[in-house]
């Protein structure tokens, strides 16, 4: 038992109980959850009645070490979390004036004067103790009850993600006594699941089965690796850990306790001081996208070309007419072209070219929906490569992104 | 009360309750519920605990006319919901000669010898229906207890998927007698959350607030109408809905019943036979995949430059030097410059340019982060806007995608 303690998750909003959307606060909670050993064993959403959040609240706190809460602490008649903790611990509400005069001029700061409905997040739980939230109105609390732990946060992500840091991790610190759930993630690109995981098999005895988890997504591969115990002693647990992995896949890793593979990409090329520029078809922009989501991508990556048709191919990378005709659009040849063209262009130390067919349609028996050639030119000359991608359009577009990442960053690595 | 009846989701799976995965069957599934009168009051996750399961569905049964349970039916000994449903509805298990029989045939056919352990997927709970899965091993289930429906589904999304289309929508269709409650999407662009809610306040009255539900997301609006009844009836009334709110929102409304901006200029521009160019420089190539996530993008969109540096804008669209260095990277005139530079370049009808500060370095007091200038060139010159968006740097780029695909869409309709 890896787990020392079990905790539950709580979203209140009925806007969470509808087609479109999803309670994803819970993730981020669970993270720092398991972190300090707690196990979440069951998670809920509720609509907006005090009856169904104080039942879940109840229930919840009868089975666990640890139960939190979000959502439901704003000023309108729908914001009902107060009343429901109340009736769920059977203790009483009080206005508490500090909050309330904290309230007031909070909104004197932004210039407002303070809607009356806003006084009732001055309301308080008897015996719970006041979490500020820095980034909204609303403040949190957290109870305690038959040694039981009742944490609530506003259902705000922003707000939430700050109280997470500044509240529960303190907190769950004092209470861990030094003890820690740490896990470090390997990231993998240019692998396949199934190959991987018969790779390390071998592994799982001698470290545990619990402490190793793989996650699959679209060419990218997560280990994530977990250690329980004192700091130190995880942090030597985990490096063994992580040494035993690195003999058996060297250069698969793509990086350690990162996002994604354009992370590893641009933090490689600025730390190589390289350049980089795209030539993109079938994914019509999303490499760059993903380049440019890492804050600091404009020290390396210069830009990009999306050459959706084939005139823009030849127009604005080189390619030449002849080669698209001899080879079509989704080839080899044209993927290299395309990375040597958009290099040339930028005048950059690194140019990646892809092109596919995504599908739905423009698929035939020669040139099946999936196929994608993707291309990575350098100062020692183009390296191309190609596969038939499972999976609907979205995804097909996303093994070719990470696809040709993984390339990229074998290459300049 | 425009709902019916209430319903609940289960979901059944210990990697739902980690921080990586959501269970996201409930979606779909509460689509469909919507749909026939049913209003989801609660959602939970469960691990794989035959208790944790079975009090869940005693829980919600004893509070709804229907749950809907997914996962937990697959041979391994993690997956214990057959049980947990027969202790919860007080029943026997038995082993199902027939459908034994079907596994058998199955694994026959894929060229496979079924194993062993397989064989407790045609375990059935007494006086159940057993709901066939056409695309995978694992059958459902149908329960009815003391007038209360459970129906119990695989948890693989596309198993899943199917077998509501089969099994469930034919039920609810068979109990609802011909009622429906049918939904109709409004899609804004360019658009304020809290202006639009106090433009449309006047028909909440008239329509019912419940059938009227707003959704913001970063640029973008959802206005969701519901009406209830017989299938003719309903869309009566949502015709009616939908020409109050065009009175008032006129050219606000992108679409109706579309999923995205890029959806609606795509297909708009598909309709007049017009082509269209990207120049990126914040966004980096957010919008052109964006575009491209649309099959069909190729009949109109002819592809894009990122570009990220200046050099990029100055060679490979034409901004002037003098321009960047006068006004900056940033600017109404840059954005203009990209627009016009990209339609000359690519020789399209239409070229649209953003230009910004995405964050979280590179503010300003004069050109904060959040700062974007976007663009829209077209055959009757160029219409350039610009705003500060608030949030982080991914928000900023959606915000600002949202932001030049409702430009473009206004001036092309």
């Amino acid at each position: 038992m890896r787990f020392r303690f079990k905790a539950a998750c709580v979203a209140v909003g009925s806007e969470l109980l509808g087609s479109a959307k999803l309670d994803r606060n819970s993730l981020e909670i669970t993270s720092v959850l398991e972190t300090y050993g707690f196990k979440v064993i069951e998670k809920r959403v509720v609509g907006d009645r005090v009856e169904s959040i104080a039942a879940a609240i109840r229930d919840l706190m009868a089975q666990c070490e640890l139960v939190v809460l979000t959502g439901g602490l704003g000023p309108t008649s729908d914001d009902v979390t107060r009343q429901a903790v109340a009736e769920a611990l059977d203790r009483r509400l009080r206005r508490d004036p500090e909050i309330e005069g904290w309230l007031e001029k909070r909104y004197r700061e932004m210039g407002r004067e303070m809607p009356e409905i806003c006084r009732v997040m001055a309301d308080v739980v008897e015996g719970t103790r006041i979490l500020r939230n820095s980034r909204g109105s609303a403040p949190g609390l957290l109870a305690e009850d038959q040694g039981r732990l009742l944490v609530v946060f506003p259902g705000v992500p922003f707000e939430m993600r700050e109280m997470l840091e500044v509240h529960l991790k303190p907190e769950l610190q004092r209470r861990s006594e030094g003890r820690h759930r740490i896990s470090r993630t390997l990231l993998l690109g240019g692998v396949v699941e199934s190959e991987t995981e018969a790779r390390i098999r071998q592994l799982y005895d001698g470290f545990g089965r619990e402490d190793i988890t793989i996650l699959a997504s679209f060419g990218v591969l997560r280990l994530i690796l977990a250690a329980e115990g004192e700091s130190e002693f995880c942090t030597r647990r985990l490096d063994e850990m992580e040494g035993a992995f690195r003999e058996i896949l060297g250069e698969d890793i793509a990086g350690v306790d990162v996002d994604s593979l354009a992370e590893v990409v641009i933090s490689e090329l600025d730390r190589l001081s390289l350049s980089l520029a795209t030539a993109e078809s079938c994914t019509g922009g999303m490499v760059g996208e993903n380049l440019t989501s890492i804050s600091g991508a404009s020290r390396v990556y210069a830009g990009g070309v999306v050459s959706y048709s084939n005139e823009a191919k030849e127009n604005l990378l080189g390619v030449p007419r002849e080669m698209l005709e001899a080879h079509g659009a989704v080839s080899a040849e044209v993927a290299c072209a395309m990375a040597e063209g958009v290099r040339n262009r930028f005048q950059t130390d690194w140019g990646l070219g892809v092109t596919g067919i995504a599908g739905p349609l423009g698929g035939t028996e020669e040139k099946p929906v999936g196929l994608v050639h993707w291309a990575v030119a350098g100062p020692d000359g183009c390296v191309e490569k190609h596969r038939v991608f499972p999976g609907d359009r979205d995804v097909i577009r996303q093994w070719s992104t990470n696809a040709v990442l993984d390339l990229l960053r074998r290459r300049i690595g």
